[in-house]
């Protein structure tokens, strides 16, 4: 991840994890990997006041203030929030004078491009509600074929031994049940299932933080 | 513009300007050229079947079947339509095995991305209903501030004087009177005024061709 | 069907078959002979260029200019379009002078008159997509109940063996389990079963023909 | 208007005004004189016990039970309930045997295959609060343009001085202000003005009583 | 229940019950009794031109003239119109000087200040229709989870025997199956089974009156 | 304000101001001291690490969690949040044991019992975009005429020297320009100008905390 030193004269795209769990910035950093082929640096950095993970509302409203004041600091051209809950992309845009954009907003737009439906597979139950309510503020909601969870235990997703089966499992629900024509992955850092989840359900599969970066590199290039 | 034998071994956008007027062909290779810095490929062809303009119904629709044949010879690895009325993408999408991007659909999910609601600029009154028609199909049009129109004469804005300063105004009473945060230029080929237009505004302005070259640009690299 | 030689001095309708099957189109003059009482008179006509049957959005886009070009020549009062596609319409309005109904519309206009929400029995599944696409852009989507398919081969529907007992299979479902207070024949051609079938179900069955001539009639006498 | 005792072969509309004022009653029975050429009967009924005119939710109300008890008579294949507010049409669905139609309900509808967006005519602005809960109910409020009132006394409609005057002052606020592409008469008994308003405003202007019979003559015929 | 000579000081809600039935006025009664510790007065009416029971259209339609004749007596400070259909409270409003309150409305609202999405235990599946009619003329569908009935008898809820057990099971279907994070009591007389219902399904549980109550005492405190 | 000391017996319901003006927290008191006849203790508190003023999305954020650490105190049966943004209502229902009421949401709940549509006055521009964002999110801005602010300083509204004449010009102005039937003052402290502001009115006004509150006895008393 980067180091303030090495300031790039390329445009600049930072990524923050909100959360303190460095493994996660590691895979986020992975994903994004092949998006620096655009021209641009990207850094991947990890908020040092975040909880190790962000699973409730407390989570998500701890790192609001540590974001915003991350932002302040204006050594980047584009911000990405990098949890699926967008905690406070809203306090971002007020306090950032470059474009904030949070992943999930991100991947449902992208999604939308790519079929009439989308479905997501969360991690939890516990966080659908939340996303639900996410997607009635965007107006987006009427879109949504359904989200559906893993329902996995965080010891088992970060083994990654049967992550990609069972995603596979309830992305084809998404499909088949559901009647969605593209599936988001409703998490950060698991970009690694991306392709092989695409190739076995055989619709498009958007992994958020991709989608993010994506939409930043429009607003440098253009 | 691309030429046939140069066929890159990066991953190649295509960019059809569904009208048959070079200029605007060499005006959207303009938009798209800083692109070009993110290491793909971005040909822009001329439909050599469009209409001079496309301006009707019956203009949009003289053009989908050429459209949906130029993309089934599968020399891309991403299409992009580039005609704000977007004009054949479902049934390119249909034919084609590469995904397929309008631009005005990428450019108003840009705009979601950038603010609570957007607006439009488009060149006709003509034009508006067609617009509006693709947002409801969308499901988008809640967050429609207001499409409002330059009603120019085509040699008005080919000669470009006075151009920029009228889509000032406009821009203006969509950010002021209808409440837009972010606004769009509904037309290929003006990106020049893109920069220009977003200092007067002080608000995100979205060029569609830039938008849709963004979001192929993101299925190449992930 | 008529000859242009015997132009009626009553108002006259005109129903395009958009597909090039004579089979069709007679059975879509089986449809509307009933409405001839009313004093009109009711031209059914096959559209020369059209394929043989609209299964894609390709067949769709296919015959919107054949439509066009053949309303422009002003023969008629009304102009009907006899696919549930509704390809062309609006095109096809701003080529004609006279007004222009799709039957898949009319028959959702009529279904909605009829009853809180309506379901809609569909040849394959693969037109669901196009047909919930046109009733979001008509803003009718959140009367629908659901659509559902007979999933029939083309050589068991023209039989017609075992075809009003799939519908009626399909109608229970969209009566029992989704709701639907009224079943639309999501085709042209196949008005013969919307008797027995509405006698089955026990609840509005509407045939878009019939309900398309029908608002066609309304313009000639009002 | 019809008597009892010449009760036709041909399948019977009955078309009750709900209000006791017969001048009413005979203005809708020129509105759909000209529907009678479709080889149905149209008998036109005054509501013995209705007020003289509906104008407030009390007299609304007030005609649903007698409506309701009239419907139970059975001697009809079609009923239509002749005042813009649609009163009793829910309790007379239940009680009829036959299908049952409302005028504004049915003027929606057409206005829908006719225009992007529809506008309405009040006679009051107090009726319009009314009529907007009913496009909330039915869920078609999305594609209404505005509803402008004409504000005139009953005494100054009934003398029509002025009336159509008055009625092309609004049609035109409601398509060139508000952006309706067709214009409907909120109110029953005013058919006479219906051609020439469509005349002066250039968009088609739909007659509520003509609209409920077009489509009740469609169940007859089918 | 009140007699009117005993007109009080404080401030006066009366609770009109639209069917003749004296047990529900009196199970009424003893839902807004905890109320009265409010300090205000709250007077339990039968209205005696209602049928015993509102069961259908027709019955809701045969109060709203009476209910307003009632609520014209100016003797309360506001008004609640105690059956979940809410029959008359358009004209109601229309008719009385104070507030006038819907049980449906006011369960609904005040479902709504409690969870993401609310479910609705009906008596009869007959009632859904008008139920979800009225939800869609408030604008206030979207945030449904679902309906769902206990069809047992009149005979079978009187009793008693049984009816709780029946609402844990329909509640239980409409928090897990549809996701209802509160779950309203789609009738009024039944408030005995509210905080059983509430400790079995461990979601809030609305009882429609004490709802209207509430938000009547807060138009006569405020 | 209440001493912890004199815990009652009665239900006790707990007021948060969000800001740390103690000012802001008499005029809450005041605003709800007429609910104390309703038998349930009242406590308004300023929360000690609150802001001044809430004026911003920072400063919305900053009172999340010191809000949710106050309602896991459990010494309420029911917690009210006294800003009008509704800071923090989603943690503090995941933290509490008892109800959450939002002053904004409650208020806009109540305005639907009483009028088609409502208007909200709001005291600076830069408000009105996180409310609608709020109504978005609920899915109740369908119902929604209008916002408009007062724009007055902070010092002209606390000397209360013209504010309700500018609330009363404001107030019209959602009237009869917007067509609001009912008006929320949009701020947390102003009940003293309720009274007046409706009487200059004619139509329904309502205060937020009142909303709140009478929404939080209902869950006591039940």
């Amino acid at each position: 991840m980067s180091s303030p030193s090495q300031r790039p004269a390329a445009p600049r795209i930072v990524v923050i994890n909100p959360n303190s769990n460095a493994e996660v910035t590691a895979g986020i950093d992975r994903a994004v990997e092949p998006f620096r082929a655009a021209g641009v640096s990207i850094a991947c950095e990890t908020l040092a006041e975040g909880p190790f993970g962000i699973e409730s509302q407390r989570d998500a409203d701890a790192v609001t203030l540590p974001l915003a004041n991350r932002v302040t600091r204006s050594d980047a051209e584009a911000w990405v929030i990098a949890c699926y809950s967008d905690p406070g992309v809203h306090v971002c845009r007020e306090a950032a004078s470059a474009p904030v954009f949070g992943i999930a907003e991100c991947a449902v737009l992208s999604a939308l491009a790519r079929a009439e439906r989308f479905g997501v597979i969360a991690i939890k139950d516990g966080s659908i509600r939340r996303h639900l309510r996410q997607l009635r503020e965007l107006g987006l909601i009427g879109r949504l074929a359904a989200e559906r969870a893993l329902n996995m235990s965080v010891a088992e997703t970060a083994s990654g031994t049967g992550t990609l089966e069972r995603m596979v499992v309830v992305g084809e629900a998404l499909r088949d049940q559901d009647g969605a024509g593209a599936v988001i992955m409703g998490c950060a850092g698991m970009a690694r299932h991306r392709r092989p989840l695409e190739d076995a359900l055989g619709v498009p599969v958007i992994e958020p933080c991709q989608a993010a970066v994506t939409l930043a590199i429009g607003t440098l290039l253009g």
